[in-house]
C-alpha cells in the first residue's frame, strides 16, 4: 500500500516530506487538502493532526504529522534506498545530521520563515511587510548564516561532507526567500551559496520546485 | 572516559540533557560556564558551539550541540541502559516519539519559553515584563496544551503508553513555568497536570530540578 502524503506543493513543510521521499526513491499518493477553504481546521483533517497542519503521513494504519518527525521516520524505514540521508551506518556522522537538523529547527527556521511570510506572504492577505520584524529576523539569520559560511568552509555540507536530512530540511525555505529582497544574505556568502548551488540541482529537489510559487 | 557535559543546574537546556543522562544511568562530568562573564561567548566555547549556547556534549573527540540532538545521540548509544526513551525496537513507537518531540519543538517551546522569560529573567535583567508578548503567547500556549489534555485522555504519555524523550524534553521549562502567574495553564487541565505530576516524579528528575533556581 502506497504512503499517503497530504499536503500541497506550495507548502514548505509538505516539500521538505517530497524532497525526502524522493530523494528515498519511494512512491506515495499526494492528497491536496484546501487550505483556502480551511480543510485543515475541520474535525476529518484535525482527526489526523490535532494542531490542524498539513503535512500528514499515512503508512497503513499510522498517522505522523510535524515535517520533520516525518523525514526522520521515512529516512529510517528505507535507509537502504536512495540516498542515505542520516549515515545510519556511522554513529559519529548520524550525531552531526542530528546535531544540524537541530540547528535548522532551533536557529535557521524562525528567521528565515518569518522574514519570507513578510515578504511573500503577508501582502497576499492585504498585510504591510512589518519591516521593523523583518529587520529583527534578518540581524538573527545574519549571524547564522555566517556561522554556516565558516562551517561550509571546512565541510561540503552542513553535517560533513556528505548530503543528509540537515541539508534537506532547509530547501524548501530557501527556495522563496531568494525570491525577496533579502536573497543577497544568501547569495553575497560564498560558501553558502556554492552549498546552495550543490544541493538546489539535485533531482529530487528540481523535481518540485517548479511547483513551488507563492503567487496563489 | 567519561562524558562531559558543558553547561549549568540552572539552564533548562543544559538540565535537558542532564535528566536523560540520569535516566540512561550513564556518568558524566559537568563543566559549569560562567554565563555572568560571557565564557560562552569567547572563542575556546565558540570553537565546541559556533552559536555560544549550553549545553555541549563532549564524547572523546567527538563535539556535540544543541540539546534535543545530545539527548538523542544518548538514548540511542545507551539504548540497552536505563530507560528506553525512543522505542528503538518497535518502528511505529519510535516514529510517534519523534513526532511528539517535534511537536515540543515546533509548537511547544517557543510560547512556554517566551513566557517564562518575560515573568522570571527579564526582571532580573531589570527589564519589565512585556504584557502584550505574554499575552499574545499564553494564547498560543492554551491552544497546545489544549491538545495535550485531549492526547493524554487517550494515553499516559505523550508518545503513548510509555515514558520516552517526548516527555523528557518538556520537563525542564515547565519546573520553571509553574513559578509565573500563568501555572494555572498546567494545573487547571486535569489530564496535563496527572501527567506533570507522574513525570515530575522520576527520580532522574528530582535529582535535578532542586537546583533548577532561577533567583541566581
Amino acid at each position: 500500500m502506497a504512503l499517503k502524503l497530504y499536503g500541497l506543493p506550495m507548502s514548505t513543510c509538505a516539500t521538505r516530506v517530497m524532497i525526502c521521499l524522493a530523494e528515498k526513491e519511494v512512491d506515495f499518493e499526494l492528497i491536496p487538502v484546501n487550505l483556502f477553504t480551511n480543510d485543515h481546521k475541520q474535525p476529518p483533517f484535525l482527526a489526523k493532526n490535532p494542531f490542524g497542519q498539513i503535512p500528514v503521513l499515512e503508512d497503513g494504519d499510522l498517522t505522523l504529522f510535524e515535517s520533520r518527525a516525518i523525514t526522520w521516520y521515512i529516512a529510517e524505514k528505507y535507509k537502504e534506498s536512495g540516498s542515505d540521508l542520516i549515515r545510519h551506518a556511522d554513529m559519529k556522522e548520524a550525531a552531526l545530521v542530528k546535531v544540524w537538523t537541530e540547528v535548522e529547527s532551533q536557529q535557521f527556521n524562525v528567521p528565515i520563515s518569518t522574514i519570507t511570510y513578510q515578504y511573500l506572504i503577508a501582502p497576499t492577505l492585504g498585510k504591510p511587510t512589518d519591516q521593523a520584524l523583518v529587520d529583527e529576523n534578518v540581524a538573527k539569520l545574519e549571524k547564522v548564516l555566517d556561522v554556516y559560511q565558516e562551517r561550509l568552509t571546512h565541510t561540503d555540507y552542513l553535517a560533513g561532507d556528505f548530503f543528509s536530512l540537515a541539508d534537506l530540511h532547509h530547501m524548501s525555505f530557501i527556495h522563496y526567500f531568494l525570491k525577496t529582497p533579502k536573497a543577497s544574505l544568501i547569495t553575497d556568502r560564498p560558501r553558502v551559496k556554492a552549498w546552495w548551488d550543490r544541493i538546489s540541482a539535485r533531482p529530487a529537489f528540481t523535481k518540485f520546485s517548479v511547483n513551488m510559487r507563492y503567487d496563489f
